[in-house]
């Protein structure tokens, strides 16, 4: 393909053991390693790892020690001490009163301990059994000989090896030096995260945060150098300093075949290039090449796509490796566990698909919700305590499938989790928070009341949001609830009444004062997703006033949450939509009030006595928060917690 | 008890749970937290923990993105596109080339990706099929939506968490600080492990190196005071300003209730003790007590016991939760496995007892060795790769039970471990350097030749060192070999040939030249544990010679290796050992050469295509380290890794 879109070759893929290997076999094959030693004091010296074996100067102990509080005496001047025939022993001749450490007197050999003695009224001391030679005495070199190897190289160091370290009387350490990294970020359109109002096209850059905190992870120096425009000549010249200074070079981005990727082209010519493109999503378009020998070194070189969740997946899966190479370091345990799958997942064939999941124990299992699959979701990143791989031999998996998963933030913090699946609301950030000062983590999952009603049914989340209008009765949840969740007691768990309305730009320049504006300006509107409570807020307002949803624009275009609505309200690029106060305050934009709702957590009444779930009510009675949630304005917070049983029949099944 | 014994009482311990709960439940009471927010930027962020939530500046995307390289088309415009009826777009009118993260062109609302493009010559390009609305779009907020929570309260920042907020704008974060743990370290006997030659009953101090390492890797600062005498008045005052200034107080040590023991004492003048001592073995004289308010904080105090493996696992067991908890941190995910028992362990019954093994996977199982259990032998902790506890309910644990293990420095040390369990030799730690490089961890267990090779034939290691004579044909190895691994191809791997002698003061003040002087003149001799061999040698040269144990002064005086024997002759306090050249000239001391003997590796024959072997014998070859081990002196290593087999019938069980 030529002309504006560039003339560079799509990618082909390789499988990921394909690449590792490749790279691993380079590496190996170019003996890439790092050899330098540094010298560290052994107050900087915690979890560096050694250079050479660490050799004692001193033996610990260094001399006789006594092991006990008691006294020492000569062992051979005990024998026939017995029960019934006490000796009696005088101080400061026969025997000499010494605490745990002190040096064996001279012309003694053992130490019987204070618990074995009976002081006499005329200061002898009676025992009533003999000792053995070395008795309670730790001799010289008990611990450490001066000499030996107390620590060997490669050892990365704990604070017991830096306590036996010093017994040996050693107080420097060689220490492998730590492995640098370059990260050179490029892109016309990157800007620093401070600037105060990017503009329209510029990107914050996130990855250079992503990068060097993750080196620093894995156990090297970031070097992060200033970004660097789309402009080939001054990225060379970057690549070419680095290769010279570090023992890694990261470029980010540029790693795809677009007119303005040339990463893979500027490495072929520093060095050998291994891969360029990978079968995994995201992450694919990765560049892995090896530079020329230089100054006796080769210097691996890395191509890191720009999408964050792609580099960040890039970074764990091949930057890791090598920087824990480089600093002779074990990688850490995988914390892997298995998780239910708790929705179905569609996964191209041929790539290996990392899902960033919500997993948490619910009942007897650990169920895992998907979170957003977007390679620009960070926060899809940042939300997940764990990673699902999907096989690139499946198309996906069905929900109840098992599948081993990866925590990210340890399996504690799992154990720890909350989950509520269900419909989004804003002041759930605020209740997350009163949660956190309890211990526990509440991690939401907006999918929608319906959705939520139904992994409640399915045991696949602790409480489901819910505000569900039964348009016949004007009740709310109810009958949901027993249409949703038959065959259970479901306890609702008040939490707050909330105003909806029309969600409008500032000043509302269309003056939408009602639905039936919205259909008769043929106005711009944004809608919620399938089964959201706000989408069928919706649905039976339009039924009332006899519209449906062909008379709305826009009806199709979907968004997850409040907050999302109303961005694009305030964007301009929607005339309104219907949500929350609290999401139209948030982002500025002015609110037409059209009704009043309880949003209500549901869960199993059977899970109260969990503490989890005590925790929560707890929480959410709690006068602080709700004051708190009132104070985002549309909200009546005042039977937060208040907890009332819905009996469902088995026989309601829908 | 009076005099000069002291007059405090002993310790009554109570178990484990009983005073982690009672710490807890103070803990709990008193409301002892640690609320204060610290502003750090995010290049400082990594692993800090939030004390906010994080609520976003930007929305990201801030305007609608493409997100894929390609044209933004209006979507309308492509209705009726087909396979056999392409529809011509003319760009920069109809279509406008777009890549990856450009905003959206006005009046379009769709990306095209390029893959789909086909250009024509005259500059326009076809497409076969119709887009829909926002195919291909980041709309603004796809991730996040500006004023909504990034990141949650007390979150432990990982480089993920950084993007997200450096995406949402934000570069600076609330967190919380970290909590100060003063280290007051006490005793007239300590010195600098710096100090060129302590004195008789000089403790190198290594406690306080320990113990803020600990504190570090638990999260916390530790904040370290200059050494104390045992002086109780100067004590008191050290430990009234570190509760005006630090989160925790430890004092180290002083923590048992003996003439010196004033911390318990101290502790209850500023507050209330919970707890002093502990059921557990190693650590049981521990102080636990929480000050009286002072400016609204009650600060918890530790007094920590002097014994260095006892001070290590009182960190960890009381120190470890406390820092967790004020600085917010989950403790790390506890890295369990399952041992399996090579030896028979006592333990006293009503104390939980912590045995430091090194374990490593022999065949199928994961099998544990116990090391030195001793409270001053801090080298078994930092030697172990794993922690077995033997519950206060059971008197012991006999070879072959499986129990519960903690690794200390990952799963995957444990994976990489050699194990060597047999006769020490001083060049073992030379191998263990030249593995190292190899990424294997050889570690090795000095329990004497013979022991060894029951572990061998029990498939308790990967190999025996083993130097054993028979006496009658005057061979090594081989009949031991038959004797005690029957039924077993054994093969026998060459390490060096070594010199074994006396090792004597250094001019060899005694004049002795054989082990005729030894008994003639009723030398002191040191000598070594059962079944080592170098005691076998003892047994056969004192039978040639028409001696026998009764002759030797100090016949049952043991130590377990070479050096250890050396260090008793260098430092006066024995006249002579039996011990190889090496370890003679390590220590200074003279040598009386008395027999040259090969010192082999014995391994199962079957193990020999393990890759961890393989290294083994890759190592052994090395001409390098043959070299070094010459250079040791007394060793001959010209046939390193030559390996034999000796058959041996199952008929030869012994």
């Amino acid at each position: 393909m030529t002309g504006p879109f560039g003339d560079a070759p799509f990618l082909t893929d390789i499988p990921l053991e394909a690449a590792r290997a490749r790279l691993e076999a380079a590496l190996d094959e170019a003996r890439v390693g790092n050899h330098d030693v540094e010298w560290v004091a052994l107050d900087d010296a915690l979890d560096r790892v050694t250079a050479l074996p660490v050799f004692a100067r001193l033996s610990s102990p260094h001399y006789h020690a006594c092991a006990m509080d008691g006294i020492a005496v000569a062992a051979a001047a005990t024998r026939g001490a017995s029960e019934t025939k006490p000796l009696l022993l005088r101080l400061d001749s026969d025997a000499f009163v010494v605490d745990t450490g002190d040096p064996l007197p001279p012309q003694t050999d053992a130490v019987i301990m204070v618990e074995d003695l009976e002081p006499q009224s005329d200061g002898r001391v009676a025992i009533r059994e003999p000792v053995a030679p070395w008795t309670h005495v730790r001799p010289i070199g008990e611990d450490i000989v001066a000499t030996e190897a107390i620590v060997p190289k490669r050892r990365r160091l704990a604070p017991a090896d830096l306590a036996a370290i010093a017994s040996g009387g050693i107080v420097e350490v060689a220490v492998v030096r730590l492995p640098r990294v370059a990260i050179i970020t490029t892109g016309d359109e990157l800007v620093d995260p401070a600037v105060a109002k990017p503009e329209r096209g510029a990107i914050v850059d996130s990855n250079g945060v992503l990068l060097s905190a993750a080196v620093r992870r894995y156990g090297g120096v970031p070097v992060c150098y200033p970004r660097i425009p789309d402009d080939r000549a001054r990225l060379e010249e970057a690549v070419a300093g680095a290769i010279t200074t570090s023992d890694v070079v990261i470029v980010n981005a540029g790693s795809s075949a677009g007119r303005h990727d040339f990463t893979a082209r500027i490495f072929e010519r520093f060095g050998e290039l291994l891969v360029h493109g990978v079968a995994i999503r995201p992450g694919h378009p990765l560049v892995l090449a090896l530079a020329r020998e230089r100054d006796g070194r080769r210097v691996p070189l890395l191509g890191i796509p720009g999408y964050p969740v792609s580099a960040a997946i890039c970074a764990d899966l091949f930057l890791a490796p090598l920087v824990e190479r480089l600093a002779q370091r074990d990688p850490p345990d995988p914390a892997t566990f298995e998780v239910t799958l708790t929705r179905k997942l569609f996964s191209a064939l041929g790539e290996d698909e990392f899902v960033r999941v919500v997993a948490a124990r619910v009942g007897e299992r650990i169920v895992a919700v998907p979170l957003r699959r977007g390679a620009g979701v960070i926060t899809s990143l940042s939300r997940a305590n764990a990673l699902v791989t999907i096989s690139r031999f499946t198309e996906g998996a069905h929900p109840g499938t098992k599948l081993p998963a990866r925590a990210l933030r340890g399996i504690g913090s799992i154990e720890r989790t909350l989950l509520a699946v269900g419909s989004h609301d804003v002041a759930i950030d605020l209740l997350a928070g009163a949660l956190a000062d309890r211990g526990l983590e509440l991690v939401s999952a907006n999918v929608g009341s319906i959705a939520g009603l139904v992994a409640l049914r399915g045991g696949s989340t602790h409480v489901a949001g819910t505000h569900v209008l039964d348009p016949a009765s004007g009740t709310y949840n109810d009958v949901a609830v027993r249409r949703y969740v038959p065959g259970t007691r479901v306890a609702l768990i008040a939490f707050a009444r909330r105003d909806q309305g029309l969600i409008v730009a500032p000043g509302n320049p269309r003056r939408l004062r009602s639905l039936r504006d919205v259909v008769a300006q043929r106005a711009r509107y944004v809608n919620r997703q399938r089964d959201a409570g706000t989408r069928m807020l919706l649905d039976a307002l339009l039924a009332r006033d006899g519209f449906g949803p062909a008379d709305i624009e826009g009806y199709d275009r979907l968004e997850f949450t409040h907050l999302a609505v109303a961005a694009l309200v305030a964007d301009g690029s929607a005339d309104c939509g219907l949500g929350i106060y609290a999401a139209a305050r948030a982002l500025g934009c002015d609110f037409v009030p059209l009704a009043t709702e309880p949003y209500e957590l549901a869960a199993n009444a059977t899970t109260l006595d969990d503490p989890r779930m005590g925790a929560l009510i707890a929480a959410m009675r709690d006068p602080g928060l709700r004051a708190a949630i009132e104070a985002l304005g549309g909200y009546d917070a005042t039977h937060a917690g208040d907890v009332r049983i819905v009996e469902t029949s088995a026989a309601a099944v829908s």
